[in-house]
């Protein structure tokens, strides 16, 4: 078996590995495909270099077929084809003692701050694995975990069928995130300031609006008969999207921080704005099972139409090609990197 | 019968004036108290020359008698004692259509858009009115409406008891807020630089914190076990105080925005930490319905003891000292107008 490893510096090498045997609790996987996202390209940019260092083998985004079960698995079996919920947690944390494992104290994502999913075998803990039903193939099962993200985005958004969503940002997370709102049965439009993601969304039955041509405000404004919007999703992590997402929610309209931020610079935010209209911001990160098992389902019923997202693919071998094709001329949504199961 | 008047440049005055009589669905009250808040303050001082036309009386924390009742009013009579919720909304906007009358997008609010209290008859629509049990005094009435915002706070921020909730800020609103948890069964702390307001917090029984000198974001580690804290109230409306809340919220920790911030200078809001612990701010404006209810509820128990609020009392044709006085030595908690009844 090989497995990619991150060798700093923007790049990606190919080294011979050998199976790691399943623990207790664990299971091996033959990987089949893996999903490149957004974190993966910080990575490959160095910028995550304080935790993943040299050598380690990333990759989160992941499906499989499990060949090999560790002492006490019942529920996962040989020859099963799962995807993986890339998270580590402690189970001994406030977070984990108040049910949000997801957001644990000392979250270990998989991939990032223990070793991932670009190689053709990946063993992890039994209980982070979701099984796939017959009508989801393992190249679709790569695109699981980013709408899982979706997924958890509109649950924490409380979006219902009937609202007017706005999503600001049209990369892939934010095209998904339209899409779950979609199949909720919410009105969606999305404000990217890119021609391709537009057309990109409006291929997908979604409105789309240009914020750098056209007046955003005025737009919902009509749109909803002045109420506003709902639902504002904020993907884009920029100053003009966080000073719009304010002039554009409704009363009591929920915003949804999709977006990471730095840290040491925060955005500016309108709090007025939350105290006259009572509105509501709340953050979203990574996801929960629920959100795993909400994603499969609607891959599987049709009612996301998941391969539109599958933009380019790439074998293992491959894969500082991949990284850099991305990095250089970074068009389409989703790349998967083709592990061979 | 008399009524205080706005000349602007910190200045009020006393006029004579006559009673105005009730139209359909309207009551005309005498006058019991009326409490003097913030917006009163502000207004006093010339920020809201634009909203408040000189010669206009104003007040809106008032109690009353019933003395007439206009055609149509059936739920309130002569004689009854009373409180006014100084909404009036429009009926027919969308906020208004979605039941949020209190934020209706046309909401004036008596006493600032139309005329107040400060007067010894004041006549007001019917459905404003909220009755008053025995085991409240006038006095004590004209305290309602500010606990009203306080009950208003803690419902949006839904303080469950046993919950961890810190109060940013020990003014008149932010001691309310802790009494108000207090009564709900939350274990709450009062941040806040000034001595005697700190003084004032732990003489009724809540815990107090100086953020200058001691280490806010130590304290609640301590105290809440690493966890955070459940609920934070932002009531102070100062950048230190909005830097500090997002490092002492829980996991999933609901943020209050009581205070008021300038549009046009918002703060540095650090949303990484919103997404890191999946962190909730909501906005809280004025008040429900259900609120005064509360609030009524709480002073009629016993639950709060509304009396160690009102620090200061004047005659209402001594306002323009109370207010002088109030501007210049800024002590104690709420100030009181009497206006006759
Ligand atoms: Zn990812
Ligand atoms: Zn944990
Ligand atoms: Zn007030
Ligand atoms: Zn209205």
């Amino acid at each position: 078996m090989i497995a990619a490893q991150y060798l700093g510096d923007s790049k990606f090498g190919i080294a011979d590995s050998v199976p790691v045997a399943p623990k207790a609790g664990e299971v091996r996987l033959d990987v089949g495909y893996v999903g490149i996202c957004g974190t993966d390209m910080h990575i490959y940019h160095g910028a995550m270099d304080k935790r993943v260092a040299p050598k380690e083998t990333t990759g989160h985004e992941a499906s499989g077929i499990v060949r090999e079960v560790g002492e006490g698995v019942t529920d996962v079996k040989v020859g099963d084809r799962v995807v993986v919920r890339p998270l580590d947690y402690c189970g001994d944390c406030p977070a984990c003692d108040a049910g949000h494992s997801h957001i644990c104290h000392n979250l270990k994502f998989m991939g990032v701050d223990s070793v991932g999913a670009f190689q053709s075998s990946w063993t992890v803990k039994a209980r982070t694995i979701h099984k796939l039903p017959d009508t989801i193939d393992l190249r679709q099962g790569a695109l699981i975990e980013p709408l899982a993200v979706a997924c958890h985005d509109i649950s924490m958004a409380r979006v219902k069928a009937g609202e007017h969503v706005v999503v600001l940002g049209g990369g892939p997370i934010g095209q998904l995130v339209a899409a779950v709102a979609k199949a909720e049965g919410a009105d969606v439009v999305i404000s990217e300031i890119n021609a391709d993601r537009r057309a990109f969304a409006e291929a997908n039955g979604i409105k789309a609006v240009d914020p750098l041509n056209q007046d955003l405000v005025g737009y919902v404004n009509a749109w909803t008969g002045t109420k506003g919007a709902d639902v504002v999703f904020e993907v884009s992590g920029v100053q003009p999207a966080v000073d719009v997402m304010t002039e554009i929610a409704a009363v009591r309209g929920r915003i949804c921080i999709v977006a990471i931020y730095p840290a040491t610079a925060p955005p500016k935010v309108n709090l007025f704005k939350f105290f006259w209209r009572e509105l509501e911001l709340v953050g979203a990160r990574v996801y929960e099972a629920a959100d795993f098992e909400k994603a499969i389902d609607l891959v599987s019923s049709g009612k996301v139409d998941i391969d539109k997202f599958i933009t380019s693919e790439f074998d293992l071998t491959s894969i500082d090609e991949a990284f850099h094709t991305l990095a250089t001329s970074p068009v389409g949504m989703k790349t998967v990197v083709k592990c061979g199961a």
